[in-house]
């Protein structure tokens, strides 16, 4: 079993101005991305996993980029990226809070 | 292929004061859920579900229940609930927006 609660975990830096926590289980993986870098003045390269990710944005502003369209999106929103598909953001605002959640679990995200 | 994006889909009313719109790929689900009753007199009786699920507070204050233990939640807190725990939460503040995320999906949801 693993631990039950989060709360308020101590969030990892993972560039300045980006910083991540995470919560897991055994299927599911749950992580709040903070940027306090933007706006971004380009998208991030586009990247893929096999794992299917679904956000919502809990604060700011981006643009959302996959299958050659491009959303713009703000607080409430979510977007849903099926495995394997390309896709990238761009920050509009100086904060952006993302809730990224993902199954399987990204492994990648519990070794970094 | 799924739709690819959820922007701000229309809630659906679940009873008076408590709302849900709902973004899923094939193994995962988030519901975002608006609980708008609050501050909820008792907490509502426990319910458990073979699916994985981790919360994300979006907004407000609430109790957490589960394995005899009650927490104090606020904006930015997780909780994480493993397969087949019994749960439950009573919320403090008015308003309460969660962002659940599940895996399995909850087919309930989607027919219901």
């Amino acid at each position: 079993m693993h631990v039950q609660i989060a709360k308020n975990t101590t969030p990892k830096t993972l560039k300045p101005g980006i910083s991540r926590r995470i919560a897991h289980l055994d299927k599911l993986l749950t992580a709040v991305i903070t940027f306090e870098n933007g706006p971004m003045e380009e998208p991030d390269p586009p990247h893929s996993h096999p794992h299917e990710q679904i956000t919502y944005v809990a604060e700011g502003e981006l643009y959302f980029f996959m299958d050659n369209k491009k959303h713009r999106l703000q607080q409430g929103d979510m977007f849903m990226v099926p495995s394997e598909m390309p896709h990238t953001i761009q920050t509009i605002t100086p904060k952006v809070v993302l809730i990224d959640s993902f199954s399987p679990v990204r492994e990648d995200f519990l070794k970094s």
